[in-house]
């Protein structure tokens, strides 16, 4: 029996669990359009001590379309917090008087953990510091597989901020559980932190770091487009040459292979061509919605 | 069949479609009390790129009185939207996975079509620019119509800032698909743009410009008074003169026909003076109301 | 027939009304397991105007646990209310259009008593200015009658801020109507002002007022510990003295009734050590859930 008593870091689960998440999104795509009263009477209670309106209202969307309630805030700095100074531990111990299940950002990493070990109600992350982003990393997961109907045996290219991002983190460790080919594609000041390859390849990922945007599209089946962060480069100029360099116009896509798609976990600035939206590989938008069945799924195995 | 795929500007709608709007808005008086479930499971998503809390709290209580259910945000810069620069455009087709109509309110003009162009739910503009207030016309004209028991044949004063208000746009407007005489009186400063009174003469509007209060309250049905905002004034002293000029007081009730109304869209300042509340001609808290049984309409034909 | 048409001072309701509630709040502790559809279709409006995540939070899943719908605003700034200079009386006259129970929290002393004079819907006072926390004072009660199974006869200390805290205020004139001893401990600058203790005194409570936190927390039943704000001290060396005076630690817990409680209104910064929370004595958390039943009882109180 599966039991997802937390979701915290996508290291604590097996290929099995995910397995699970997965099958149990697939299961959801019919829940999500007819709407359901399987956690009518249930609160879920969303903590966003920074803000992500995707995120939070991805949540949302979940939980009413599973008949559940939602309470919470949307953008509390860390230290008004509960209000005043009060420790994360405490505002937990408060609120997990209020809801049945918490969804949870927050800015410094290891905040997830800390909320789960001190809550007595399942703790879901939603995004914590730089290094963990989990429903982000199964809601991509799960578009691959509904995509491309199998993970095992792709080629994936992550592209663009790999080394703030952390979606590509949680998503990289995930992937690590399957059986495919990694290409890196960042520019020079935002190339993965080796510690992180180490340990995608120790995992059993082959991993190649590629220079050009053009590389990174090239016989590939998945191609996972990430922002670029203007505040990430000390030079303005620097910025801007990667800015052009990275970026995916029709050029680019008419390298790929026709089967092939384009993810991003959005927002998309300039890094994705905004005339790239129509063509069949753009399927970032798609992404969106397969985040709130994934989503469904994991508040539905929780209170299972 | 009437259909309401969107509601974004009023010069959309035939006068039979404002009709049916309003029919619909009388028979959601009785729903509006006993509350049903007629949009239950349904999703709205309220998306306020200004703050407004009057608009977002009537079309969320219209959402509950039938049933269904709310997410989004009540005030989120442009800039940092759905965050960190994505375009409107962006944000709809992200939103529109979360919610099955969206509530829209957004500083720019033209952005609510830009928004429906994008979208494949349904959008309502809740105000945007300067320019349209389409649901604010709609509660107006059901508020003529339930207090006065008519629209056709009657004289209605316009009042305030005619220049920079969009409800007295929008409202005018509609206006031009009835049969009616309007007055319009402001302060210098802030009178009607020639181009917006040609546009209502055209449609066949009787409309003439008077210059104070007093002419503007006697012999009229309805007098719909907005507020005069100090910012629009270059020159302190002159705001403070306009200000005392076009306010109405009991001196102003006392010249206007017993069977007149008064109706103000909120807030109001000091342009109707706090005694006038008591009088039987002051029916803007009643307008309120409206207000929530017309929204309840359009989301009924919206799903309908 | 117990009647709650409104709930804005403690001093409202006599000690008969007030075990209604506490008996009420009983009886909510099964519902608030089990959830129920008792107030299904009735809206509630929660009007922050100034932030209390704890408080509104409380309020919310009160209101699911009964079946309603919320709505509202978190955090409005009084200036912007309804917007751009309305009055409180024209927030609540619209307000009241949209919903069926206002819970209304402000920086004013008696605005929650103005509110409920324009208000045609039931008003709850969730804090307004430094005089009145009403709700938080019948939580306070319900817990001790809960954890002690009686409130007549106790000894109970009131510590920290006497002089700021609202809280304090409310559950001092809330005890003033059982028979019990209340021990006042302060730091110098922080004491009751001597109208309260005599107000309490008046209606026949036996109170003294005593140094240091061991006399506090000796021969006590109940010792009920608030904040002490830095801001309230002109002189930080000062406060930093007084901080470490009027803390309870495991020596204070030491010195306490194995069966004596202590109680927080929270959040709690230093006042009491962490190590205090694995206690028997500590039942700071407990309180907060019993400030949901609390609430869920009003709630069904002001609608039966």
């Amino acid at each position: 029996m599966f039991e997802l008593p937390n979701l915290i870091s996508i290291h604590d689960l097996s290929r099995q669990d995910i397995e699970v998440i997965l099958d149990t999104s697939a299961k959801m795509e019919l829940v999500a359009v007819e709407r359901s009263k399987e956690l009518s009477g249930k609160i879920m209670a969303t903590l966003f001590f920074e803000p992500s309106t995707r995120t939070r209202l991805s949540f949302e969307s979940a939980m009413l379309r599973l008949g559940g309630s939602v309470l919470g805030f949307a953008d509390i700095g860390v230290t008004s917090a509960g209000g005043k100074g009060e420790t994360l531990a405490d505002t937990i111990r408060t609120v997990e008087r209020y809801a049945d299940v918490i969804v949870m950002r927050h800015p410094l990493d290891g905040s997830a953990r800390v909320a789960a070990e001190f809550s007595k109600i399942p703790v879901i992350n939603a995004g914590s510091g730089a290094e963990e982003h989990p429903t982000q990393a199964l809601l991509d997961l799960y578009s691959i597989r509904k995509m491309m109907r199998r993970i095992d045996g792709l080629t994936i290219s992550l592209c663009g901020d790999l080394k703030y991002g952390r979606t590509v983190h949680s998503l990289g460790m995930a992937l690590s559980k399957y059986d495919v080919k990694i290409k890196l594609a960042a520019p020079e000041a935002l190339r993965m932190k080796p510690a992180i390859i180490d340990e995608m390849k120790k995992s059993g990922l082959d991993v190649v770091e590629v220079d050009t945007i053009e590389e990174a599209v090239r016989d590939v089946d998945v191609v996972y487009m990430t922002r670029i962060q203007k505040e990430r480069f000390p030079d303005i100029r620097e910025y801007d040459a990667v800015k052009g360099e990275f970026r995916i116009t029709l050029h680019e896509v008419g390298m790929m292979r026709n089967d092939a798609i384009i993810l991003h976990p959005l927002p998309r600035v300039d890094e994705i061509d905004a005339e790239v939206d129509a063509t069949p590989q753009a399927r970032y938008f798609d992404q969106v919605y397969n985040g709130v069945v994934t989503r469904m799924a994991i508040l539905s195995l929780i209170f299972s």
